[in-house]
């Protein structure tokens, strides 16, 4: 029968196996990265094209949308290669739902951009339209870092994500922005739409802040890249000119170009510690991997130790192992319930941070059933609501989630 | 290349894979939950034979060891069918790091037993030694239910788990009112920690009847054995005497019987109930396979149309559904999106349950830490504090955890 020790080393050999697969879904993430990155630009790109009424960028933008043909091609070269035998991938009913989710979201590029070539829909059409595309690729890195189990790696993950979903708050606000100086029309809600993509950004790169390692200089160098001082300035003039024009002014539509170069200077220095980060991230779980197997290799060698000892005794007989084996079991078992014990505190801590997505998803979907919105217009009412008044989305995610007993007519 | 269809079919997949390895947990939980059942009177009749110096129970203790030692020979050999492959069990390290806890907990039962038999430890000792080896099968069935993915089979396993948890509480006061009742000695610290089972035995239960579905009236009737009128008024009339009887007092031994007896009918109800909700799982999972299996033949239908259209457009063109295939595809798209998004909202609200024993175990794990506490200590420290203060311990290890950051030494 299997002893306690063979379920340990089946425990360590389940952790490398899963170590295994978020090591190769690093790669993934990188080149999810990418396509994001890309997309971001063309996203700005488009606004600034349709806001002058197809006279500014439409050059710029025609290569972009290449650039982000060539990356697509390559997520879907890297997500073919992927492993989807039900059997042997934990958690994939939901990452590959959102990976579903993500490809047709994909599908639908190629119509999206007939119709922005035709100037057939508004900035802000198309510009909701792309930020869904980026919104299904990183709800993939998303399901990524929920899933890990070992912290440190985890820690990581997350530090990713939250980089990862700022540059796209920053990526917004380009867009934003753009569109804003290209019609040299700004309103009080679009004030406030405005600094609610200023506060989301800084939400997310404190997180991701919070679970960096900057004793690592090269980290440390890049994260600093991406704060430069003139940069930081010119890009708070351009928000205060932007922001404080009232309703009837017209602007420099020449301001649209400096803003866009201005943010897009800072989000790609983002990129460039997003890239860092990625590949940090590919070495540690290589370490990792490799320490667990040392374990495992040590482990091994004991209980081989003891079940030649046991074949020594007579059959029938309970094997007796000696006090010196049978202190190295206790201490293995010991250890390992205590790293177990040590790693899903950990877990626990580094996922709350992953909470204020999952609070706001459910929020939404309580909107959903309740006053049959789409998803859409449900987080629009969440982030109404947050800016009227003048709360974080998490808090007013909470307050829904609260008063759900006490709404009318819940479906189930 | 892969389409988003083919991941929506993976993903079912998967699904699928991870239900059918709960199936075949449910019948372990089972194994174990006959295990526990016999463990726990085997510590009640432990107690009674050495509180009362070994003249009652000798005979009675000796054919519970028997029945437990076949209830571990069955749990040893189901865990042996286990499917232990790395590659193929999510949350394996986990889950199986608890079984090798637990099965090393069960190797140490046969010296325990000796000492027992030779009187050379105390009731308090070998009820604490006992608990500890329940304490190892209720973590592995609570991995079980804290890595169901589906709401509906993780709200069955909660209610399932709860009822375990709290029948164990209930065990445990039955152990601990037999040597009081056999010593006929009783003092404020001891009432305190009686209150405590007794406690804790009711938010078990309250969970359990928040989780359970009580218009299956074969549930209801066993719920409702449970709370027998005269079995109830008999406990309570019992564990007034055992609980009013000031320090010095002698009690009628022979209490010690009867109590041990209303005890046991009460907590034979609660292990019928159980093995109803055990019965119930496993058909709850056999529904939720073959529903999935249908789902997943008829998406794998469309799939196949889909894929026979593709190929009758001219190679290197995009293949072109036609409109009603296209909307198809996206209310399938949007359909396993939104189920996807409302099991995990759901799933959230069932977890949430099993926060409690989560937020005890870390604060467990801080003590540990920072005071050089072993397990055992910390959770006497944490229990002491709750009484001391007559609060709930939850909020006990909340208030530790609070406290975290403000302690001296932390350990990394």
């Amino acid at each position: 029968m299997k002893s306690g020790l063979s379920f340990l080393l089946a425990a360590r050999q389940c952790e490398i196996a899963e170590l295994e697969q978020l090591a190769r879904s690093s790669d993934v993430v990188t080149v999810l990265g990418r396509l994001t990155h890309a997309l971001q630009r063309e996203r700005g790109l488009t606004n600034l094209f349709l806001a002058s009424g197809g006279l500014h960028a439409a050059e710029l933008r025609l290569q972009q949308v290449a650039e982000c043909q060539r990356f697509e091609h390559e997520v879907r070269t890297h997500l073919d290669r992927l492993d989807t035998d039900a059997s042997r991938v934990p958690h994939g009913a939901r990452l590959f739902s959102r990976i579903a989710v993500a490809l047709h979201a994909l599908d639908g590029l190629s119509e999206l951009r007939s119709r922005v070539a035709a100037q057939a829909m508004t900035a802000e059409e198309a510009s909701a339209a792309l930020s869904k595309v980026v919104a299904g690729l990183l709800a993939v890195v998303f399901e990524w870092a929920d899933s890990a189990t070992e912290p440190e790696i985890s820690r990581a993950l997350v530090a990713l994500f939250n980089l990862m979903q700022g540059k796209e708050f920053a990526g917004q606000e380009r867009a934003f922005g753009a569109s804003i100086f290209a019609s040299g029309r700004i309103d009080s809600s679009t004030q406030q739409q405005w600094r609610h993509l200023i506060d989301s950004q800084q939400r997310c790169m404190q997180v991701f802040a919070d679970f960096t390692d900057f004793t690592n200089p090269e980290v440390l160098a890049a994260e600093q890249a991406t704060q430069e001082p003139r940069t930081l300035a010119e890009l708070e003039r351009l928000r205060r000119i932007g922001y404080t024009v009232s309703g009837q002014d017209t602007m420099d539509a020449r301001l649209g170009q400096a803003w866009y170069d201005c943010c897009t200077r800072r989000i790609d220095a983002m990129k460039v510690l997003e890239d860092l980060l990625a590949l940090n991230l590919r070495h540690l779980c290589e370490r990792t991997i490799n320490r667990a197997r040392t374990d495992l290799r040590d482990q091994q060698e004991l209980l081989d130790a003891l079940s030649a000892q046991a074949q020594a005794t007579r059959p029938g007989e309970p094997a007796l192992y000696g006090p010196q084996l049978e202190r190295s079991i206790l201490a293995m078992v010991q250890e390992q319930s205590a790293r177990i014990q040590a790693m899903s505190n950990e877990l626990d801590t580094v996922r709350a941070t992953l909470n204020e997505r999952k609070v706001v998803d459910r929020a939404k979907g309580l909107l959903m059933a309740h006053r049959q919105f789409t998803e859409e217009e449900a987080y629009k009412a969440l982030r109404q609501m947050a800016m009227n008044q003048n709360r974080r989305l998490l808090e007013v995610a909470e307050a829904v989630l609260t008063m759900a007993d006490v709404l009318p007519g819940r479906a189930r």
